[in-house]
C-alpha cells in the first residue's frame, strides 16, 4: 500500500540482494522511518522490540532473518543458531514458528554454497504467498463493499459507503494489503467511495495510531472515533458494514479479536448492520468449538490502561498517567464474538457463513477433524 | 462521602456563615484542593471554568452564588445582576436556571435587611433537598445490590457483588451521594461486599478519573477497565448488575447518557445482566417519546479525542496527542439506550419499569402530559 503516494511493503529486499529493510513500526504514527536488517541480531531484535508486529509480518521477518543469518554463517550450526535465536523472540506467534520450519526445510539438505540463495528465495516466496492470501481476502471482501455501494446508490462524487473497523488488521500487520483493511484498499483503488470509521481501540490505540496512519497514507477517507461511539453511529444509519480481523477463529465460527469487538458486533446485530470478519485460513483453530469457553484471553499489564504515550507540544514523545492515582486497572486483551453475531467470514477462498458447515464448505479437507 | 476518611460535600458553608467552599474539580484526580467563593465573580467563574460540574452541583453553586452576591449588594439591581451573571455561565444546564429562579423567588419580596439571611437559608435548603433526593435513590438502589448479594451468597469476607458503571454519576456531580453511585456507597456502608468495574469513559475519561477517585476516596473496592472490556466481563459472569446515570430520560423510558452506555446495555441484555439507570425525576423529559429520534446528541471538539492530559513522570500535568497526525476525529458526547434494554429506573420514589406505564405509576401527577 502507499505512503504519501509511494508504494511500500512492510519488509523488502534492497538492490544489493542481501540487505533486508523494514518500516520501524515503533515510530508510527508519529515518524516514518525504515531500518536495515544486516545480521541475525538485527532481525531478532526487530521482532523482539516490535519494530515489526502482526503475526504474518513477524513470520516474514523471521524468514528473512534466517537468510541474513546464513549469509553470515551458512553452516549447520549457523542455521541452528538462527532458528533458535529467532524462535525465542516472541512467545506465542504461530506464524513465527511456521516460517522458521519452512526456512529450515528449504536449506537443510542443500550444500552450503547453495544455502544463502535458497534461503533468500524461500523468504521472498513466503512474503509473496502472504501478499497473495491478503489480496484474495481483499478481492472477496471488496465485493461486499461494492454491493453495499450499489444498494445505497453511492457512486463517483455521490454518497459513500461507511465501514467501521476495530483495531489494526491492515497492511502493517502483514506484508501488504492486510486482512480486514484489504477489502477497503481494493474498493478504494477501484473507485468505490469508501469512508472508514476507525475505532480508537483502547488500551493500545492501534486504531487511532496504526489504522488511521495506514488509511491516511494511502489516501482513504476516514474518521477516528472512540470505542464508545459505534453503537450511536449504527443507530443513526452511519455504518453500512463492519469488517474486523481476528486472532483466532473456532471451527464453529466464533471469533476472538481485540477487546471490544463483541460490543460492536452486538450493536451491528441490533441495528441490522452486516458484521464481517476477515481472516486467512491459518487463523482457524479447527480443534475448538466454543470460543467463549475455550479460547484463553490474555491479561496484560495494567500500565497499558493507566498510562498513554503521545506527542507533547514540543514534538517529543511523552508518557502520562491518565487514571486516578492509587486505582488499579484490569487489562483483558481480547474478547470473543459468538458466531451468531457474525454475518460472514471473509477468507482467501471466499466468504463463508460463520458456522462449522459454512467453513467446511470452503475447507472440505477439514471435514474429518 | 469521604475522602481519606473525612466526610465531604462538593459545596458547603464555612463557619463564618458567609464564605462558601467548594472542591476544585479541575484539579482532580491528581490533586485535592478546595476553593473559597467570596464574591459573585468567584461563584460565576467556578461554574464557568468547571471547578464545579454536574447539573445538581452547578445548581447548588449558583444558589450559593446568589447568596454571596447579595451579601455584597442586597439591592434589586444586585439581585438582578447576580441572576444574569450566573445565568450566563453554562448554556444548557436546566438545574442552573431552576436554582436561580428559586433564589430570586425566595428573596425578591423581602426587605433588603432580610435578603441575605433568606438567600443563605434557601441555598442551604436547595443543597439539602439534592442530598435527600440522592439519598433516596441510594436507598432504593442499594436494595438491588443487596438482593444480588443474597442471590450470590456474597457476605462478609466471602464473595462480592460486581457492579459495572459508566462515566461519573457520583457525589462529585451532585452535592452528596450522587445518583448511580449512591446505591453503591449505601451498600458499601451497610457492609455489603461490593466491587465496582469502572469504565474509563473515553473521550473525557470521567470514569477513570472522577469515579475512580470518588470510590477510592471513600474506600470502595474498584477496578478501572477500558470501555471495550465490559462485554467480555459480562460473558464470563464477572458483572452482577450495571448502574449508570442519565442526562435525559424520555416519558417512555429511553435513556440518554454518556456515549457508550448503549453498548454496555446491549452486552448486559445479551448476558442476562440487570441494567439499571439511576435518576432524579428532574431528569425526565415528559414531552419526549422516542429517545433515539428525538434527543439531540451534542457533537464536541475533536481535540477531546485526539489529545489527552495526564501527569508526566515529573508530576506535571501535560497534554499529548495520541492519534495519527492529520487524521480527523468525530466526538459524539451521548448515546441513547432504548427502554427495552433497561431493567429498571431507580428514582427517589422507587424503582420503575422503563416504560411510560412504569414511570406514571411512580409519577401519577404526569398522567395528563
Amino acid at each position: 500500500m502507499k505512503i504519501d503516494g509511494k508504494p511500500y511493503r512492510t519488509i523488502w529486499l534492497e538492490e544489493d540482494g542481501r540487505t533486508v529493510r523494514i518500516i520501524d513500526q515503533t515510530k508510527l504514527p508519529f515518524r516514518f522511518e525504515t531500518l536495515a536488517l544486516r545480521s541475525l541480531e538485527d532481525a531478532a531484535r526487530a521482532i523482539e522490540i516490535m519494530q515489526v508486529r502482526g503475526a504474518p509480518c513477524i513470520g516474514a521477518t523471521a524468514a528473512y532473518g534466517v537468510a541474513v543469518a546464513l549469509a553470515e554463517d551458512a553452516s549447520d550450526e549457523g542455521l541452528e543458531k538462527a532458528v533458535a535465536r529467532l524462535g525465542r523472540t516472541r512467545p506465542t506467534a504461530v506464524n513465527l514458528r511456521w516460517a522458521l520450519e519452512e526456512m529450515a526445510a528449504a536449506v537443510r539438505n542443500r550444500p552450503r554454497a547453495e544455502r544463502v540463495a535458497a534461503a533468500y528465495a524461500r523468504a521472498a516466496e513466503i512474503c509473496d504467498e502472504d501478499v497473495e492470501i491478503c489480496r484474495r481476502i481483499g478481492e472477496h471482501g471488496a465485493k461486499l463493499i461494492e454491493a453495499a455501494a450499489r444498494r445505497k446508490g453511492a457512486g463517483k462524487g455521490e454518497g459513500r459507503v461507511n465501514v467501521l473497523t476495530h483495531c489494526n488488521a491492515g497492511w502493517l500487520a502483514t506484508v501488504d494489503w492486510g486482512t480486514a483493511l484489504a477489502p477497503i484498499y481494493m474498493a478504494h483503488d477501484a473507485g468505490i467511495p469508501v469512508h472508514v470509521w476507525v475505532d480508537e481501540t483502547r488500551p493500545r490505540n492501534q486504531g487511532a495510531s496504526l489504522t488511521a496512519y495506514e488509511l491516511g497514507g494511502h489516501g482513504v477517507p476516514h474518521t477516528i472515533v472512540v470505542d464508545n461511539a459505534g453503537g450511536h453511529l449504527m443507530q443513526h444509519g452511519e455504518v453500512d458494514l463492519c469488517i474486523v480481523g481476528t486472532d483466532r477463529t473456532t471451527r464453529t465460527g466464533d471469533v476472538a479479536n481485540k477487546i471490544g469487538t463483541y460490543l460492536k458486533a452486538l450493536a451491528a446485530h441490533d441495528n441490522g448492520v452486516p458484521f464481517y470478519v476477515a481472516l486467512p485460513h491459518t487463523t482457524i483453530d479447527w480443534r475448538l468449538r466454543d470460543g467463549v469457553r475455550e479460547i484463553p484471553i490474555e491479561e496484560r499489564a495494567q500500565e497499558e490502561v493507566t498510562r498513554l504515550t503521545g506527542l507533547d507540544e514540543g514534538g517529543a514523545l511523552r508518557t502520562v498517567t491518565v487514571t486516578a492515582p492509587g486505582s488499579a486497572a484490569a487489562n483483558y486483551a481480547f474478547d470473543v464474538t459468538p458466531a451468531r453475531l457474525v454475518t460472514g467470514l471473509v477468507t482467501e477462498r471466499g466468504v463463508a457463513e460463520a458456522s462449522e458447515e459454512g467453513l467446511l464448505r470452503l475447507y472440505p479437507e477439514r471435514r474429518d477433524g
